[in-house]
């Protein structure tokens, strides 16, 4: 395994810094693990039990079972399928709390949160079944919430979730059901996993990976009523112009960046900070206050109000060794425990908020619903103080920045249709890729992961991909990756999209009023918001009369580490569409579970997994199944 | 690490006969997997994510922090609770699908079942809350099935679960209320600890572990009612004379060995056999069928039915290797999945039944409680043709079994103390805790571990505490080791107690009308079963009017292996008992953790872990522990 380097343009400035300063980061910790355990990264070591740990000896002169006999497909098969109970659990735990705080809200407890899109709620509701015509929106409010919590509560194993039931299509619905791997409960669903794993349970390598794809689409499940609930709180995206990357902090204001992934905190940061201007002005930062925003919860504030993006995973790091930052708030996933001890070598605030998301070192505020807009006081009064503290001399901030225009949910991008085809606003998109225009939609998510260049392969892949005249959607990491690097714009489009595709963004921009045509790859939310994508692939389905296994339609996760995306990999593959992992997934170990995952699943569910670390070969490969799709439904 | 063996006494023929033919056993496979990984056995190897396997040096040289910057502190932390939620998840989805079983016999929907134990199922209503008084059982039954689901699906943080909070002391649960580690829904905690462990996460290792305990206290909410509801449904252990070891397979039968944990399989197995055996008598066999238990099903079915126990864990295999057992029906958890490969050697049938627990190789009936009889049906019949299949040159029953007075669930030890004082049961108890008569009380629970000499643990420390008149119960493999090696008879109390427990010990049996001692060390069932030993000790303490951690009770797992094992020892600490393990537990890697567990925890809860591999010291140590506890109670 060799080592690879941020790709990131901010590096070449900050990392000799670190260097300097003696602050390690992301990447050397990648290099000093070399070379990482070979058993682990085949997925054939077992620390299921205390009689372990147990490894399978993959060249064959050693174990080729653990102590207890299983194998190497059992035990491949067992660890990541608890990767994706994990991943179910960690979106399924923000969901809850969103949906928690819907409940509140319409139970008028939480007077620091409002419902912001009530259409959405009134569409929501009448999703569900419920009605959503009631003027009272609070009851209307009540009963969404009560029943989103239903997919957390209901104990009859033949009744699926509400929220996957009212999403994908009929006839998804159907197969899934044959194979018994609907969820019916989202927290069911993930105790089944840790429980079928113990010990002395299943050790059948197809009944647990059939198991696996449950707990998958309860962690789909989970991000759509996360994204959905958000958005009728929040606000639901539209587009909006901002800037990505370290230049976007400030060296006159007081910067704070909002980390992590849940908007219930970070959007009452973002309200607050508004109303504080002033104070941070008399500390000193005559361009107040500044909020940018760092992973998920970056994505969450850029695509709703415009607030720009400073570093996606792999660079949070860099915006503290910028010096810049006085205070990086974080909520829940993908922190990494080192920023306290970045943050201790400048005057930076570590502030945790969260019950289950502490770091030592850091300062934890303990933030409540309840209290929404105390504890966002609280948090920008400490990151005032720590301003105070801030050492100019120190303060290095890259002059990187892209123009990012983001904010593009299902609404936004059925919105700009409608400016083409206001009665069918589907037309446009289904007539371009029935006519070739658009060859196909690729969705970009997942991670970061220091096993390779950060951010490049989704470079090279969406630029091939685009010059392919594909339709380009992005989330997560991913869409950090594409805002840093400018493909997230207009000039991107003009310079990248084939001809056909430039010609269909560019009527689709300029009728929607933007004065040009649409960015290149179109920014749809943080890594729960995958959920918009199956949407427009729903409609879009569902307009074609097909099922998603016949859409035109990829997705990508060139960087995946987190096993969030191993959960939202797997029910990309379980909805019918081919996915791309560009790290090689530590499932090789296994015979059977590698063919299962990249051939036989192709037969059950029409999706699959396509392993290429070769981002240029990986472009090619997505282009080859996308043109198969076509052939397949004869255009 | 040196490798051990069986000390199971019909090793000695079973494992040459194994070696002749070519089988290979878990000694063998655990002897292969030496050395194990270190970083495994230290809990610092971390794989949540695919940027890792990463692993913290222990010697200092190498890296200090994962690639994410996570500490040997949080990685260990991160680690063990996973443990507990899989523990957690494995005792509650046992008990959930025992209360779904209450609620359809309540509901007339499962006909294969009754209500074995109405006055049970009255009081457990009354503890609930409920009203126990009703006329129409079934409906009594209803209220408490749908309140014990409540326990799965209760959204208020607030609200800690009905079971919990109906069976432990008041004062305990002030104190897990105050460090906020009471449940308030079984599956929400799983799923909980299984978000906050997702990468970048909580890092904090006390936090992390605090919520582990959380997770160990919704083990324990499962296992009280998994507990309570199958003697609802199958009848509250009493009292009954069976035996233990392999020498209970007959050559002149059918042999069916029921195998996992569950009794909602194993209890109809068992009412069939008993109508099936004129079909096996003219299969040939003239002893027509006979059942015998393996790991805790066969607990379940040994103290509620007198079924003779063939097997506690290690020993699964070699009751195969005997080539006289026919089928071996296994439902969940504990299975080795090698018992497919050896059943393959002999003309064995192994049958799964659960749709979660499948193992290649095996036959799979696909058991549904609604078709019980027909499936248990099915099963025996499978067994009978396999017998037809028997090669009798093959079968080597060794001559070994062992008396065992088993079935001293509360209900039995309340009763039989109430034949010597019937106004105040407890008072016999509690004088001769007080006059020293009985120094303390150890439970005996926990797996069986190759890492040392099978059952070997068990008996060294239970006969050194019962030289010293401390008094013995057991579950699980615990209770399996001491039933096999005879130490649950009347002669073993002779032989083995000291004299003011042989006293109290004869009193007590002679009263009950067992014409002569309670045995030596009370078996209280299957491991799910430890909520019995609880709920005596939380009477004894209500009795005294202090709290669990003042009473002269300690627990023991000298050989656990099982992430249930992990869940349940914490549990035992969090209610204030000292817990022994005679394993290493996998945390040794982080000082932090380790001091928690064994120290810095007993300020908080009373309870703490003692780690003492050489079994006559850990005896010694349960004793100055029990003596403590006895000198702060001024006893």
């Amino acid at each position: 395994m060799t080592t690879n380097h941020c790709n990131d343009p901010c590096a070449a400035t900050l990392i000799p810094l670190a260097k300097k300063e003696g602050i390690t980061t992301v990447w050397d910790r990648h290099k000093a693990m070399q070379p990482q355990c070979g058993f682990g990264q085949l997925g054939v070591c077992c620390r299921i039990c205390w009689k372990g740990p147990c490894r399978i000896d993959p060249f064959g002169d050693g174990p080729q079972q653990g102590i207890c006999g299983a194998t190497a497909d059992t035990i491949v098969a067992r660890n990541v399928i608890r990767m994706m109970a994990s991943g179910a659990a960690a979106h399924s735990e923000h969901g809850r709390h969103v949906a928690l705080a819907l409940l509140g809200v319409a139970e008028g407890k939480l007077p620091d949160y409002t419902i912001r899109d009530e259409g959405k709620l009134r569409s929501i509701a009448a999703k569900l079944g419920l009605d959503g015509t009631r003027e009272d929106i609070l009851a209307v409010a009540r009963e969404v919430a009560l029943a989103t919590l239903g997919d957390f509560q209901n104990q009859d194993h033949d009744t699926p979730c509400a929220w996957i039931a009212s999403t994908i299509t009929g006839k998804r619905l159907e197969k899934l059901a044959a194979l018994h791997v609907l969820p019916h409960n989202i927290d069911a669903v993930v105790t089944g996993i840790m429980a079928r794993t113990n010990v002395g349970c299943d050790a059948d390598p197809v009944n647990l990976v059939l198991g696996g794809v449950k707990g998958a689409l309860a962690d789909f499940n989970g991000m759509c009523l996360a994204t959905e609930i958000s958005d009728v709180l929040f606000g639901t995206p539209s587009p909006v112009v901002t800037a990505a990357n370290l230049g976007v902090l400030k060296e006159d204001a007081v910067n704070i960046a909002v980390h992590g992934h849940n908007p219930l905190l970070s959007d009452v940061v973002c309200d607050v900070a508004l109303l504080m201007g002033d104070e941070a002005r008399r500390a000193g930062a005559k361009d107040g206050i500044n909020i940018v925003g760092v992973c998920c919860t970056g994505n969450e504030v850029m695509v709703r109000h415009g607030i720009p993006l400073a570093a996606n995973y792999l660079s949070q790091e860099l915006a503290l060794i910028t010096g810049a930052v006085d205070a990086m708030v974080v909520d829940v996933q993908c922190i990494m425990p080192s920023i306290s001890e970045i943050g201790a070598c400048f005057h930076t605030e570590i502030i945790t908020t969260m019950d289950d998301t502490k770091i030592p070192g850091a300062t934890h505020v303990n933030f409540r619903e309840a209290t929404a807009t105390e504890n966002a006081r609280q948090i920008v009064t400490l990151a005032i103080e720590a301003y105070k503290r801030r050492n100019p001399q120190r303060v290095i901030i890259p002059d990187i920045k892209r123009t990012a225009m983001v904010g593009f949910g299902t609404e936004a991008i059925v919105g700009a249709l409608a400016t083409l085809n206001a009665e069918d606003p589907l037309k446009p998109l289904v007539d371009n890729i029935a006519n070739g225009a658009i060859r196909g939609i690729a969705l970009f998510a997942g991670c970061n992961n220091p096993q390779v260049d950060q951010d490049s392969s989704f470079v090279t892949i969406a630029r091939k991909l685009a010059r392919n005249n594909v339709l380009l959607l992005a989330t997560g990491c991913g869409a950090g990756a594409f805002a840093k690097h400018g493909m997230m714009t207009q000039e991107a489009t003009l310079e990248y999209a084939g001809d056909s595709l430039k010609a269909v963004l560019t009527a689709i921009g300029t009728a929607a009023g933007l004065g040009g045509p649409l960015p290149l790859v179109l920014h749809m939310g943080s890594c729960v918001d995958n959920s918009r994508a199956v949407e427009v692939a729903v409609a879009l389905a569902n307009k074609l009369g097909v099922d998603l296994d016949s859409l035109p339609l990829v997705s990508s996760a060139p960087e995946a580490m987190s096993e969030k995306a191993v959960a939202i990999g797997t029910w990309s593959v379980a909805l019918g569409i081919p996915t791309h992992l560009g790290i090689m997934p530590q499932v090789t170990g296994s015979p059977v579970v590698t063919k299962l995952v990249t051939e036989t699943v192709k037969e059950l569910l029409g999706g699959y997994f396509i392993v290429e670390l070769d981002p240029d070969r990986a472009a090619d490969k997505l282009l080859d199944v996308i043109d198969e799709r076509r052939k397949a439904l004869g255009i």
